[in-house]
């Protein structure tokens, strides 16, 4: 039977082009974090398996890859460990096991692989890549807008265009129940239903209200209150009434007094119908959406009561998540010709193999990716075709007239014009090409 | 029963001050792989079963761990996938999956960790990290001698001292055999026990030879050849009447030759002792020791049918490996203080939330690390503590006397010294503190 090399179903590998954009653009974000004063932290790949289960629900539990116990274990077919499922759990087991060694507030963030037995599909993988930053340990509203303000500048610094934040607040929807008068059991599936404003026309929302239970009067009421134009202005009108929903508008207030100067106003919304599925946010909460991208691309709020829920300690706390895996595929796309090599040394005769060794580790010195010829052909055409392949900018040339002359002959691969430098020359030379080749260079 | 905080046995949670220490330090690998013309690759975390299993024999195969089949096979307790045990056999599985798109040589590079279920102990992990390059589809000597040569650079790089090649190849070894005339069927048990040289007396390994069935003259005569101190000088001699040590000899020179220049003369010994563990070496074999380290810091050679056996194409190849976990315990340790912030902002009233939140961004404008206080003190003493905590350089003060004279206290946090700066010329001042700071602000 024939082995199967392609990777396990929903994981990918990665050539060099496409994990050097993913890894541009994982350093970017990381520096974008560092500058707000995140720290970076890294956990294993695999928790204990109790760390892990009953964290996510039932049918999420399910996602869990388990590792089967070793040794004298195996044949019990029990498992142990499982591949962590997101890296919000083992934030809360960090912050339960290094409590003091920790910050206050500890700000941190964390990129890297989680793992879900989903069914792979287009875009849905069981590999990919988690980038999350949280705060936890303070209750200020500065701590929202932080992450706020750092995943901006992330999107704006990676070149994503086109993207606006919605805010909106747990409070403000607590709010907004009661002003609308709807019965506290119908709270939370009248929620659901109304997040889905976004992509259902505002008549089958209000259908779906009433199937929930509420009068179609008041169902009708909120819809139009929700999709009015002035939709902000009304629904701010509506939470005076509301305690609840007064202290959300405050927290909104907040939040976006401290964004006003650091992220462009049109780029912040109050967005009172946006509502995020996940139950844990206790207070400011939020979504970026990118034009013709379904769905968001990150998102975030207060979750006061996760960390101690996780198995953590009681520590309040604010974060939010980047879609790594969607955002990479809004990029622009690298070019065509990839770059491994700036300068292609020939190795014309077996004997230059030293002298070209040479030439190629200065090249190295002058910051320039720089490798030999290594393949059986003698040949020029031969050797230039692969410094091409290589996406060289300069080919260094050495062969019998230079071994005379006692130079090198630089070939610039893309106007093929020929210089001969001497030898003794050539260390500044590559070094005046470096400082011209920039950044490119040191990988 | 209380729940575990630590992270699973055998392997360990890297916070920020350990964790920027080895990004820092594989960033540095990095650079000087790809400058070679080595380009990255990165494989999942997991591989079918049956793509590790059986490649690295009985005992390593049952430090794999195996992870479970999901859903209605969870049951069965059988394993379909599991984690990587190495970054070979992944390297042979995509050589075999994406052939023409690779270019030749295909010189590559992986960082990244593995797992092993050993049993943990002082320096030995169950999740740990390893850095290979290799280069594949090239017998030429210039991709030996260019491995050694990226492997010196990344090493001198980190600011390693004291560390030296040891080279030699197993044609030597097998033409060493012949020439000692030691029975083909002996060859393997005694180039396991000349391996032993370096840690025991001479007269314990001749002992072990004649127990494996060497005569004891035969024994006692290679023993005094290998560790003689003119050891390179004898066994090059005795090369001399073996036509498969004569061609080992060449290529330990053909090396050599490439080296000189690139790699400190001091630093490469032809060591004709050293045997390396492994049996699938063919050609040139390496590994580098440090003063004061037992054991290898680094090792590699050349295994011209590996790839084929781990299930890959038929090429030749020349990598090695880093041994980065045992590296990392050589480097000068950080500083004491951990800088987390370069620039710490105080909030001395609610109504100072938006301003400070304001000069905080000003100063990572500025290429700085920057951030507001968030804890509830409004007492300067215990917001200024807190940036010493932070190990900021600078702290922004703004205060009542501050906002009637349109100016921040900029506060040398060494030296005590404070500053009032106009509003309008922070951005200009942090901006020349930006400069002075060099490098630390971007993480």
């Amino acid at each position: 039977m024939p082995m199967q090399f392609d990777p396990p179903s929903g994981t990918r590998d990665f050539l060099a082009r496409e994990l050097e954009t993913r890894e541009r653009a994982f350093a970017l974000i990381r520096s974008v974090f560092a500058r707000y004063g995140f720290e970076p932290l890294a956990t294993p790949a695999f928790e204990r398996l109790d760390v892990l289960m009953g964290k996510y629900g039932e049918e999420s539990d399910k996602l869990i890859f388990k590792i089967l116990r070793r040794g004298e274990h195996e044949g019990t077919g029990e498992a142990d460990l499982a591949l962590r499922y997101d890296l919000t759990v083992p934030l809360a087991r960090v912050a339960a096991n290094y409590g003091s060694q920790l910050p206050v507030p500890y700000k941190r963030y964390a990129m890297g692989p989680v793992w879900r037995a989903d069914r792979p599909g287009r875009g849905r993988y069981r590999e990919f890549t988690q980038c999350d930053l949280d705060t936890l340990g303070t209750s200020s509203a500065m701590a929202d807008a932080e992450v706020v303000c750092a995943v901006h500048d992330a999107l704006a610094g990676l070149g994503v265009s086109g993207f606006r934040f919605l805010l909106n607040s747990r409070r403000v929807l607590a709010g907004l129940l009661e002003a609308f008068g709807v019965p506290a059991g119908l709270g939370p599936g009248v929620l659901i239903t109304l997040d889905k404003l976004d992509k259902l026309a505002p008549g089958e929302v209000a259908a779906e209200l009433t199937g929930r239970g509420l009068p179609e009067a008041k169902a009708g009421e909120l819809v139009a209150a929700m999709t009015a134009a002035d939709a902000a202005e009304r629904i701010r009108d509506a939470l005076k009434s509301s305690e609840e929903g007064s202290a959300g508008l405050d927290e909104v207030d907040s939040v976006l007094s401290l964004l006003a100067g650091q992220v462009p106003a049109e780029r912040v919304d109050f967005t009172p119908r946006m509502v995020r599925g996940l139950s844990y946010y206790t207070g400011p909460i939020w979504e970026v959406v990118a034009e013709g991208v379904p769905g968001s691309i990150a998102s975030g709020g207060r979750y006061d009561h996760l960390i101690e829920q996780l198995g953590g300690p009681d520590v309040p706390g604010t974060g939010g998540s980047l879609g790594v895996e969607r955002i990479l595929l809004l990029l622009p796309a690298a070019g065509d010709r990839h770059t491994r090599l700036d300068v292609a040394v020939t190795v014309m005769d077996a004997r230059y193999a030293a002298p070209s060794f040479g030439f190629a580790a200065a090249a190295r010195a002058a910051g320039l990716r720089a490798s030999v010829y290594m393949g059986a052909s003698g040949k020029l055409g031969r050797q230039l075709k692969w410094a091409s392949d290589q996406g060289a900018r300069w080919a260094l040339i050495y062969g019998g007239a230079d071994e005379e002359a006692g130079t090198v002959t630089v070939r610039d691969m893309t106007s093929g014009e020929q210089n001969a430098v001497p030898v003794s020359g050539l260390a500044g030379h590559l070094a005046r090409l470096g400082r011209g080749a920039g950044a490119a260079g040191a990988g």
